[in-house]
């Protein structure tokens, strides 16, 4: 990670009195040129206000700013919450001096409470006015809301020998699954690339990255994944070859700041892949290994630090896809837990026990039935994480 | 609930030393007279020895007795699982002095460890020797795991003036999910039901009871629900009015089983209906009521007692099927906390409050869009949950 940002885009992150605790809440990143745009929105039919008026506005492939609120999720807010987005963006733009329609909003908390437009509009000059290259950290902490640390993540490649960055900021922590499982995620970049492949590469990027991790299974109503590209590094990414080195790179920072979304993942103490082997397709290992990831018995398990291996061949059983138990293999990391689906004994279970004591593993299950395989990123379900989920509107 | 039993069957339950805690572990049902039999088991692709065994026997439509130990499921145990439930039965057949294809067996337990054939060969002489028509409080404790209380309910029914019974003992109380929403259950009845009545009876029976009910979303490995029928009452169940009015008794006895099994959850607090009125069809309503009775996030906020109604619209609306958010109603028993999607204010807030203190109460999602309902039974999520599962091995 690094708190580098692309050359011609600037943030910013203040305390805008939207939280209650009196932290960061209003968040701003700007590009200093008109930049090409992609998006992808949650596929919850339940969509918060700034989703809908994004999903419209994205349309141009164009946008100069996106304005986001943590505190307060603008869903469920009825026409009075469209409006609110829009004034939102309104006030930015405005202050900014560029075209309303180019600016996007997000908005992330509580779900069902209206925007205090007020506290909003009175913040949104200082906002601006702080806009600096150096301002990713504070956008970073702005959109955090049940997230322990900010998560930023910068990288850069090199095109016929110019090189080019692309830097992207995250918050979970809960409401994580894949089908977009972030809620918020935004990622500028210096590139300029074609605006046919900036779409593609966002969505294949994330269905690498975001779409691979789950916290507790449930989807958000607000969440969105932004990304800009502003050119100023003049590196032109407008054929295959090219876009191939800018997936690359853009691939590495969704999976980076993928990684750390689940690491911070509401009560999370282990980051814990599961990857399937020999399925009979890629889906049917994808359906096991979500299956798998998402299992609560599981994942309680990896809090307790228990090897349960029966939970995990259980999960797989009711996925939907086929398997044969008696040809299924188990792994914890290096460790054989299963073969044949009986386990492997006092030696195996040693092995596994400590490697369930490691804040990070991986669990392979391989079906020996065909060559399709899946990797999904979970994490253990811990007494914090009801905690935290209990009182989270008091 | 009631610890009488039909006439005709008698059972036990005693400690065989299965479990490390000394309590009862080997339990008994037989009837002394040749039965109907009819069964519905997991789902799951992983099946434990006894399911595998089981659905062999059960296609004679014929029972005489069902053998059944906690404290290890004989799952993911392989050849030697199938050679153990085989001589599990065998022992009992030879001491009852029956046919071994008419005894069932069923376990339950920790997944992957051998059955300890020879504690369960001592102990079943004991067992068929303690025998009584008043055993099925012993029974219902012997098949416990992380129960906190007995599960047994009796019901009664009038035929042209003549009484029967049905009984029924079930264990819960983590790996539960509908698709056959129960670890294990076993019902007897003293009516004469015919053959090709029965089976269709008890699914429709547990379609209605077991597959509305989940506790964590997990499925077992070894659900097994076996309904044997005696006949000593010598009322013929054997056209459809007579059905009407066993389906009637049946129904009450698995739904009352049910809600005890959810009640008496791992960890659970709160006992909650979801119920979704308005859908398109009743397996949209389905869908929706299963999906929001599953969101962890959900069931952490009624652990809270946090009337969280933004988790339920999210929930919702990622289902799966139609919805339309501004036409969705939300109530907690009779107070209305959404309309047409937006939420009620702070005199709902405080109602919706008061009816989340309550140790049962009910969510009505109202989707005003059809004429399609369904109704699952939940719980909360809560702290011993995790602790419960996270030492469940040790």
């Amino acid at each position: 990670m690094s708190d580098a940002v692309c050359t011609g885009f600037e943030a910013a992150g203040i305390t805008a009195g939207i939280k209650k605790n009196g932290k960061k809440d209003l968040g701003i990143l700007y590009s200093s040129v008109p930049a090409r745009a992609a998006a992808v929105f949650t596929r919850n039919l339940v969509q918060a206000a700034p989703v809908l008026l994004d999903r419209e506005r994205i349309k141009s492939g164009r946008c100069r700013a996106v304005v986001v609120n943590s505190g307060c999720a603008n869903c469920c807010t009825g026409e009075q919450g469209l409006t609110d987005a829009k004034a939102m963006a309104g006030y930015v733009a405005a202050e900014l001096g560029i075209d309303e329609d180019l600016v996007l909003v997000a908005s992330t908390g509580v779900i069902g409470e209206p925007l205090p437009m007020e506290k909003i509009q009175t913040a949104v000059p200082e906002l601006v006015a702080k806009l600096t290259p150096g301002g990713i950290p504070d956008l970073a902490e702005a959109i955090m809301t049940t997230d322990t640390v900010p998560k930023m993540v910068t990288a850069s490649g090199r095109v016929d020998g110019k090189s080019f960055s692309i830097t992207g900021v995250a918050k979970g922590s809960g409401m994580i699954r894949p089908d977009m499982a972030t809620m918020l995620c935004f990622v500028a970049t210096d590139a300029d690339v074609a605006a046919d492949m900036l779409q593609s590469a966002l969505a294949a990027g994330v269905d690498r990255s975001l779409n691979r991790i789950t916290i507790d299974g449930d989807t958000s109503t607000n969440d969105t994944v932004i990304l800009m590209a502003g050119g100023m590094s003049n590196v032109k990414i407008d054929d295959d070859g090219r876009m191939e080195i800018f997936q690359q790179v853009l691939d590495e920072v969704l999976i980076d700041l993928a990684r750390a979304l689940v690491k911070d993942g509401e009560g999370v103490t282990k980051l814990v892949e599961i990857k399937v082997n020999g399925a009979v397709s890629d889906k049917d290992a994808r359906r096991i290994a979500d299956t798998v990831a998402h299992s609560n018995l599981l994942k309680t398990a990896f809090f307790g630090e228990d090897a349960n291996w029966g939970r995990i061949l259980a999960a797989a059983g009711r996925a939907g896809a086929p398997m044969e138990i008696d040809r299924t293999d188990v792994f914890f990391d290096d460790a054989q837990m299963v073969k044949d689906g009986i386990g492997c004994g006092k030696t195996a279970e040693d092995k596994a026990a400590a490697v369930m004591k490691k804040e990070e593993f991986r669990i392979t299950i391989d079906l020996k039935t065909g060559t399709g395989s899946a990797s999904v990123l979970t994490c253990d379900f811990s007494i914090d994480y009801v905690k935290i989920n209990a009182d989270y509107r008091s």
